[in-house]
């Protein structure tokens, strides 16, 4: 059986878990503990970071974006980057503004404030850090918002990566809580359209311990 | 003619330069002040970075990691991304380990402090921040070093874009003087590899003010 090595709220693991859902391509998932540095998963990915996936023939696939790609080219049959080149481009831009401009405008000062910060045992939330991160997303989910009604998905005509990018940011963050959706009307119903794909169900249902989402989290009508 | 809009010293722009070159695909490169915010360059590319490549039939395409698979796709006679799945996740991992932790853990610290500080009137480079740079550095020429030791090139039996991933990277920390190539004679040999490649004869011509790079970073046997 393929295996995810992850961690349940890391935004790139739910990118992949969202990814390896649509294409129907089964997975365990195997939480990775990765401050213990254990040795067998090193020799799996160097750079010592989750998610790793592993195929049933032994090729270990490091890193979120090279999982995606990877993918894309072994499962094509639901093709998630786009078909033209002009649509793949722009899949791969907004994946890119979502795992690095948003993750760090945005979640690493929200997640990595109130849970990374307790998990590591560095402190408590910088009040100015959070402030930043809360006004950082009101500008991002504005741009959600536009993506999602001038285009039927944030790339272009067909759900994609991107969508799922976007969707696995936001989904760590609302399960702490953290997302202002009556603020963001058009972001807010493209997101009711991403939760409600059966791909999106393995994410519902995540349970951390002393982390408890808050009511409309796995609600399909928030 | 198709435009590269850069900046001489960025190590992603360099990757792009190299592979253009490695393709024989012809380009004009414009200097962007991306500091300047410009709202034309903004349309073009709203994280507002460099590199962004314009092509002949007005398709802009955005970010070093997006341009180099749109690039792959579009001009595949000279494929760099790997031929095997599996050759294909190396070249990719690879390409991730350089753009994101050596870019992060030396490049950000070299590079960073001495000319992105000076530019910006950030002040002088912290001598701490300068001792970690050439730290990690050291540690990152010993892993290319076993790399080139183990395989032909850095992800296998063919030259591809994790060689120019990491030779950007070197390159522009080589034209501040910031490589010590004596202690590193592994990386080195394979440097000198890639460096005399035509496709890097722009990158060694390169002229900045205030800035004069050491006699042998031009040099094919330094």
């Amino acid at each position: 059986m393929r295996i995810l090595h992850h961690l349940p709220l890391s935004p790139q693991c739910r990118l992949v878990r969202l990814v390896l859902g649509e294409k129907r391509l089964p997975c365990e998932l195997v939480i990775e503990r990765v401050w213990e540095q254990r040795e067998e998963f090193l020799a799996l990915n160097p750079a010592g970071e989750v998610p790793v996936l592993v195929e049933e023939n032994g090729l270990a696939v490091p890193g979120a974006r090279v999982i995606c790609e990877y993918l894309d080219e072994a499962y094509p049959d639901t093709p998630l980057l786009g078909r033209t080149l002009a649509e793949r481009v722009e899949v791969r831009r907004l994946m890119d503004w979502f795992e690095s401009r948003f993750a760090q405008e945005v979640t690493r000062n929200l997640l990595g404030e109130k849970v990374d910060k307790r998990l590591y045992g560095r402190g408590h939330p910088d009040g100015n850090v959070l402030r930043a991160g809360y006004g950082n997303m009101r500008f991002h989910l504005d741009y959600i918002g536009w993506l999602a009604e001038t285009r039927s998905w944030l790339a272009g005509p067909s759900i994609s990566m991107a969508d799922f990018a976007a969707a696995a940011q936001l989904s760590a963050l609302d399960f702490i809580g953290d997302v202002n959706w009556a603020k963001a009307p058009a972001a807010k119903d493209w997101y009711a359209r991403v939760k409600s794909r059966p791909c999106f169900r393995g994410l519902l249902t995540d349970r951390m311990s002393g982390i408890t989402p808050p009511g409309h989290y796995a609600n399909l009508d928030f």
